[in-house]
């Protein structure tokens, strides 16, 4: 068979169903294997950065690993804006380009270049496929690169002869993965007794709690912690229902200010990370002093990256937060206390809202319109099912 | 003063006139220094691919430095593909990208990244200005690289901070430059005995040329030789008048295809390359079999890149044109055999040019209409002083 055979096999067997493009003529042994694959949707993008933040999104939204398919050095570079959004986003994904004959590769064929130099700066891994036997095992180690904790895009260029090559070598995907590992149980007992030290506990969230699916998880720790919940600035997902009534505010993006917002804590738990992604370089740490630090993570290269901790903990998030909230919940004593914290923080929630709303009043009538009714009339004119993609970082922050 | 200063001063002492960019929060301070440099034109452009393109043409228009002006790493990463594309046309400019402040850089601020290594696979030189003290420095460099032959982009990295910090180290500029060096005249004398073995000797001409301004001094040297002049196939320029009796075709893309195009030739010159930029890959050499191969280059960089020549020569483009010609002039003999030469050459130019106008009569009432009626119906509406923007690169290869 040939190259282009097995590497569609391996998308196949990766559970592909989309490829966003923008190919030219080194795609074009790829285009021709699309018609044997109906299974798998060709998505063509008139701009690069489309093709790949399109794919970044469908990542985020649907789970399910989708490819990228980009022309030579030109459509590579112009997807890279978008390929570093992915990175960042922690999209797990296949940005693949055609590639000039490799037998070229001394003489600066037109468009061709280093494209593994030119993605490994935004990519977990970047490689090319030197010949059609390598095919199967990097594609292979391209979708388990690509979906590993923290997971991100990976690159890899595809020759056209390579594509049309002949091998044996079939594609081949793992089937059962069990790669989701529960916590260190000492961890979890010493991590519940600093925690019960405790009188006023903060928890900071991102993002891998909901790719993890701990949501559910997270709310029965922070209810039995009697916490309350702030919400890393950068974010792509929902990690905490934000009307519960722990839930406070977004973090804001200095040091400074954040150990401002944070200034009532004694403890601090960071969980599904990364912390923080500021935008200004301010003095000192981003913690209240004298403050404990506590980071719970899927992935070890998350834990205590930027900042010292008091106690870490790496695990398969559910299972992880399930844990450490039954590991509280079975000390009655401490329930007491985070019972009665859960209820003042209601109280602030309900105080908070309502001097939102006021403020929100005051300016009801004012010329031109303030932002807080703009949000009010935005809210009641959208119907229940409404999809709101909002794209107003800087006024958000 | 503060470092944005001596970057302004920077572009003044090196003649810059217009900052294209796409600029964001990290760029400020160079856009609060605009208005105290009423010289310096800053144009907008929405798409960060918009403003490199337009920058890479303005410098081949020009001859000036332009500066492009992005934002952090997506915004550089949106330019990525059209900086490779003026890293292949040999545009000098430099691109600039504001930076987070440099005492984040272990943090991974937000939009922040390793600049400097996302650019480098598509510069000449790539590099972060850590605190306003090596500002004029490196500023002074980077116009030296961009510039010198062959020219091409260079990357700087501006950190927010490092442009509000303090320094006395003022912009300078160097002045008289002697940098064009006039050949080895041990070179021309040799080179010139060999050319004079060719009973059909062919030049193949690239952009260089039209760069150095040598197309005045490259119709003297073909005159002078009776050659036969093909153009390299990727070009921006102009390096001969395709009107020029001994002007002959744009040569294929594969190696095959070029020594078939000059088969009849038994020395070919290469002139201002790179030479040459493939599409396909076929075997052996571009060259007819026993041909000798000569190259004339601006850069010893250029010279023997891919092929093995039987002579190189390394000179300003003008001047070593100017001796070739005056060295093959002052031989009458030779003179006698270079002027039959031109006179077959003529009735070539002109029989091709009655074959292709008598094929384009056959298919004159065609339907659909035929790609030569096209280009002579826009030929005979087009006003002389139209400019053509030729983007129809697959079509006419």
């Amino acid at each position: 068979m040939r190259g282009r055979q097995v590497f569609m096999d391996s998308l196949m067997a990766h559970g592909v169903d989309k490829i966003f493009g923008n190919p030219g003529t080194t795609e074009s042994p790829l285009l021709d294997s699309l018609q044997n694959y109906p299974e798998i949707e060709y998505i063509v993008a008139l701009h690069e950065g489309i093709a790949v933040g399109a794919a970044s999104f469908y990542a985020q939204a649907s789970g399910k690993t989708p490819v990228v398919n980009l022309h030579v050095a030109p459509g590579l570079g112009n997807g890279i804006g978008m390929m570093y959004s992915a990175l960042k986003a922690n999209s797990h994904m296949i940005v693949t380009a055609g590639q000039q004959d490799n037998r070229l590769r001394l003489r600066a064929p037109v468009l061709g270049h280093d494209l593994v130099s030119m993605a490994t700066p935004v990519t977990k891994w970047a490689v090319q496929v030197e010949w059609a036997d390598e095919m199967a095992a990097v594609m292979h180690r391209a979708f388990k690169v690509a979906n590993e904790a923290p997971a991100g895009p990976v690159f890899v260029a595809l020759p056209i002869n390579v594509m049309e090559q002949e091998t044996e070598n079939c594609a081949g995907a793992s089937s059962q993965m069990y790669a989701a590992p529960h916590p260190d149980l000492d961890g979890i007992a010493a991590i519940t007794e600093v925690v019960k030290t405790a009188q006023s506990p903060a928890v900071v969230v991102s993002d891998d709690i909901a790719r993890a699916g701990a949501t559910d998880d997270l709310v029965a720790l922070v209810e039995a912690m009697g916490a309350g919940v702030w919400f890393e600035a950068i974010r792509h997902h929902s990690a905490f229902p934000n009307r519960h009534p722990n839930a406070k505010d977004i973090l804001p993006v200095d040091a400074a200010a954040i150990r401002g917002a944070l200034h009532d804590a004694d403890l601090v738990m960071l969980i599904g990370g990364p912390f923080f992604e500021e935008v200004w370089f301010t003095r000192g740490a981003p913690f209240p002093d004298g403050s404990k630090v506590i980071q719970i993570e899927e992935s070890p290269a998350r834990l205590a990256y930027n900042h010292p901790l008091d106690a870490g903990l790496v695990g398969h998030l559910p299972s992880t937060l399930r844990a450490m909230a039954q590991a509280l919940q079975a000390d009655s004593g401490y329930q007491a206390q985070a019972k009665s914290r859960n209820t003042a923080l209601a109280s602030q929630s309900v105080e908070a809202h309502a001097a939102y709303q006021a403020r929100a009043q005051r300016a009801w009538d004012r010329d031109p319109i303030s932002m807080p009714r703009v949000m009010a009339e935005l809210n009641a004119g959208t119907p229940d099912n409404a999809v709101v993609v909002e794209e107003a970082i800087t006024a958000s922050l």
